[in-house]
C-alpha cells in the first residue's frame, strides 16, 4: 500500500484518453511492453508491491476480469472483485459516500458500469487512482491494447484506421486514439447509430493540433477504401440484446467479410475487441484469417492495463 | 498457514464481545493502531504470512468485504469471498460438516449472517478462530473500529455515548462494549424497537464490574442531554425492506439533527457505521458536519480488523 | 507466470484418469503427500511462484473452490473464481475463443461443469493445463484425494473396494483408478441407474493390463462382502433435484447403513465425498462411525489438488 508521506502531484485517474497527452500515451505503451517483455523472460519486478485493485463490475466480463486481476496479481498486489451482486454505485448509498470508503481501503479502483457520469462522480470521490475498465461512453484500456498490439507488429507507421459499425463506446476511444496521436481514422456507422456530436468535436479540436485525419462514412466501402487496418465491433452490445433484431437489420451490407476487406490494403490488418459475433459483424474466414490478431489483441489487454496501473502510481 | 506444532491454548472466536475482557479489546485496539501505523510508513510486516481467511457472507456488504480482504492480503495472507450463492450455511449439508470441512482447508473464517445460532454452531466445530461479520444480534468488529477512533481522537476518556435508535445488533454491541470498559452509555429506542432484555441483563452484570453507567430511554432528547458522542443506524437494515414504511412511522423524532445535536455537549462527535440515508436517520448537516467522523470510522474497520485477526492468530 | 522458454514436452491436460498411468497417478499422490508434511511442518515452498489459476465453475462447490483456492495460494500462485454468473462457456462467444483468451492470461485452468464435451473442447484450444474439478462423466480430483487418504491409512495393500449407489461420475472415476492400479472395485447400482457403457469397456481393458478384478451388482449386500473399504455418493447430484423423489424410491435398499457394513469385512473403512445425506445414502451410524474417515478425506482434496498442480506444472 502506498504510504501518506508523498502528496505532491495531482493525482491522475484513467477515464478516457481524452485527458492524455500523446506522450502520456505512448509511455504507458512502452511500459506496458517493458512489463510484458520481464514477464515473457521469467523477470517478476513488483511494480505494485502489496497494492490493492479494487474491481467494481457492474456490466460482467471475463476478459476485464481475468485481465485486470491477474495483472494487479503480477506486479505484487492482489485485486478484489466487487461484482453488481456485491455492490450496487448510487443505489442504497450516495456514489461519493462509496468512493470515500472504497478508496480509502484500497490503492486503485477500476470501474466496469453503463453511465459515464457514475465512474466521474466516483473518481471526484476517491483518493486513489480510477480506472475506466468500460462505460457507454468510452473504452479506453481496449484501445490501450490495440495499439499495443499495432505497435507490435509494425502498424503504428502511418496507419489508417477504419472502423466498421455502431457509434458507440469503441467508436469514441478510436476517435480519440487517433486524434491524439494523430493518425487517420475512418468510421462508417449505419444512419441511426452515429457518433456522438460532443465526442466527434473534441477529436476535431485534437486532431488540429495532433495532424490526425478524421473521415466520417455511411458506406462501408468507401470507408475501407486503401485501410491499413480495419476494425468492428459487436452489433449488440450487452444491455441492447432487446434492440438486436432491429440492429441486425440496420446493420445489413455493414459486415467486415472479403468482399469488404478487398478494398482495403493488401494484407491489412483486423482487429476486433471480442466477444466476435461470426457471420454477424465479421466473416469467420476475416476474423480467423491470417491478418487478423484479435488474440494478441486479448492477450494485450493484460500487458497494456499492466503498463497503465503502474504508469498511474508512478504519478503519486 | 498455522503448523500443528502448538495446540496448548484453547481456540479462541470472535462471536461477541461478551466473551472478552477490558484488558483484551485494548489489546485488541492497541494492536490495530499499532499496524495501521506501519502501513501509513510504508511498512509491511507478514503477521499472517500465508494463511487465508474464508469469508463466508450470507448477507452482503462493501464495506466488511473490502475491509476483511484488503485487510488479510496486507498482513501477508489472503482471502477467500464465499457468497450466499456459493454456500448455504445449514442447507443442503448440516452447518456442522461445513465447519469442519472449510477449517480444515484455511485458517481463519469471518461470517456475515442472520442468525447468531449460526455462527455459534460454526464456532463449535471448527478448528480455527471465527469472527462474527455481523450478525442480527451482534457487530462487534464495528464496535471495534468506533472505539478506534474515539481513542484516534481522544474521545475515550470519559466518554458519554448516546445511541439513537432501533434496538439491534448495534445497540446490542455498544451495550457490551460500554458494559465491559465501563463507560456512560444512553440507549433511546422508539416503544416496540427495544433492546433484547437477555442482552441487556448481561450488560448490567458486566456494568457492576466495571463500573459502566446504562441508562435506557424512550426519549432522544432525555437521552443525549450532555453526550460527547451520539451515534444512529439506519432505521431498516437488510432483511427488513418490507418493514421500511412502519419503521419509518415508527422512528418519527429520532432523526439525529441539528436540533438534536444541540442537547449534546459542544462539538459532540457524530458516528455512523452505514451507510446512512440522509434525511432519514440523520440530517445531511449532521452526517456531513464538522464533528462527523464517519470516514475515519469507516477506514478504521480495516486497521481494527487487522489487529484482531493479528491477536486471534496469537492466541494460538 | 511461465515463461515460454521451454516448450519441449506435450502439454497434459487433467481431464480423466482414463489418460493417466499408474506411475503418473503415484507420483501426483507422493508429491501431494510431500506437500500436505511441509506445510504440516510449517515449511512454505513457492513450487508454483506466481503463478494464477482461472477456476471457472458452471456448477458451483464450497469444497472444490476452497480447496483450489487455497492450494494455488499456498503453492506461491492466486486463483480467480470465475462463476457461472462471470462466464457461460459456449454461450455468447465460442468456447474455442474463451479457451484461447483465458488461457493467454493464466498458467492453470480448472472447469467444473456439466457437459464432459465442453471441458475437452477447452483443452483442446487451451495454451496451458487443465484441470476437471467435476463433470456430468468423471470426477478424478475426488479420486486423488480418496486415494491420498487410503495410502495414509494403510488401505491400498489390497484393497477390496465396494461402491453403493448411482452409476455416475464417482462411480466412472472409481472405475478408472482400479483398473489403472489393478485392485479389486465392486460396485452396486439400481436397476436403471447403471453405469456408462463405453467408461466400463474402458475399465475392463486397463484392467486385463493391470489385473484389477471389477464386478458389477444389482445386490448391494452381494456387492459388499468382505469388502475393506465401502463409499456411496449422493442420490440426487446438483442438477438432478428434480428426479429426487423418484430417485428415492429407485435407491431402496441401497442405504449404507450398521446392516449392509455388516457384511463387509470388520472395521471396513468408509468414505464419502460430501455433501452427505443423513438417513438417505448413509446412515448417521456409518457417517460419523469410527471407520469413517469422511472429513480426512475432504482436507486431502486439499493435499491432493496441490500435488496435481505442480505435478502438471513439471510436465511442461
Amino acid at each position: 500500500m502506498r504510504t501518506n508521506k508523498t502528496k505532491a502531484r495531482k493525482l491522475r485517474h484513467f477515464l478516457s484518453l481524452k485527458d492524455y497527452t500523446k506522450e502520456e500515451i505512448l509511455e504507458i505503451i512502452d511500459l506496458g511492453l517493458s512489463i510484458k517483455k520481464d514477464l515473457k523472460n521469467g523477470i517478476h519486478k513488483d511494480h505494485l508491491h502489496k497494492q490493492t485493485l479494487a474491481m467494481i463490475f457492474e456490466k460482467s466480463s471475463t476478459r476485464t476480469r481475468v485481465s485486470f486481476e491477474t495483472g494487479m496479481y503480477q506486479l505484487g498486489g492482489t485485486a478484489l472483485f466487487l461484482s453488481s451482486r456485491d455492490i450496487h454505485l448510487g443505489r442504497g448509498e450516495p456514489i461519493e459516500d462509496t468512493a470515500k470508503v472504497i478508496s480509502s481501503m484500497t490503492d486503485m479502483v477500476m470501474i466496469r458500469t453503463f453511465e459515464h457520469s457514475k465512474l466521474e462522480a466516483f473518481a471526484q470521490n476517491s483518493k486513489v487512482p480510477v480506472i475506466n475498465g468500460l462505460t457507454d461512453s468510452y473504452h479506453p484500456v481496449q484501445l490501450l491494447a490495440d495499439y499495443m498490439t499495432m505497435v507490435e507488429h509494425g502498424l503504428d507507421t502511418n496507419p489508417i484506421v477504419t472502423y466498421i459499425g455502431d457509434g458507440n463506446n469503441m467508436t469514441h476511444s478510436w476517435l480519440m486514439l487517433a486524434s491524439k496521436l494523430g493518425f487517420e481514422l475512418r468510421i462508417a456507422t449505419p444512419k441511426g447509430y452515429e457518433i456522438d456530436k460532443e465526442v466527434l468535436n473534441d477529436a476535431y479540436t485534437f486532431a488540429k493540433e495532433s495532424g490526425a485525419v478524421i473521415n466520417i462514412f455511411n458506406d462501408p466501402i468507401a470507408a475501407v477504401q486503401g485501410a491499413t487496418l480495419v476494425t468492428t465491433d459487436t452489433w449488440a452490445s450487452m444491455g441492447q440484446e432487446d434492440e438486436k433484431e432491429q440492429r441486425v437489420k440496420d446493420f445489413q451490407g455493414f459486415i467486415v467479410d472479403d468482399a469488404l476487406m478487398s478494398h482495403a490494403q493488401e494484407h491489412a490488418t483486423f482487429l476486433h475487441c471480442l466477444p466476435a459475433y461470426r457471420e454477424q459483424e465479421v466473416s469467420t474466414s476475416v476474423l480467423e484469417g491470417e491478418n487478423s490478431l484479435i488474440f494478441e489483441e486479448a492477450e494485450n489487454r493484460l500487458h497494456a492495463q499492466k503498463g497503465l496501473m503502474v504508469w498511474l502510481d508512478q504519478q503519486r
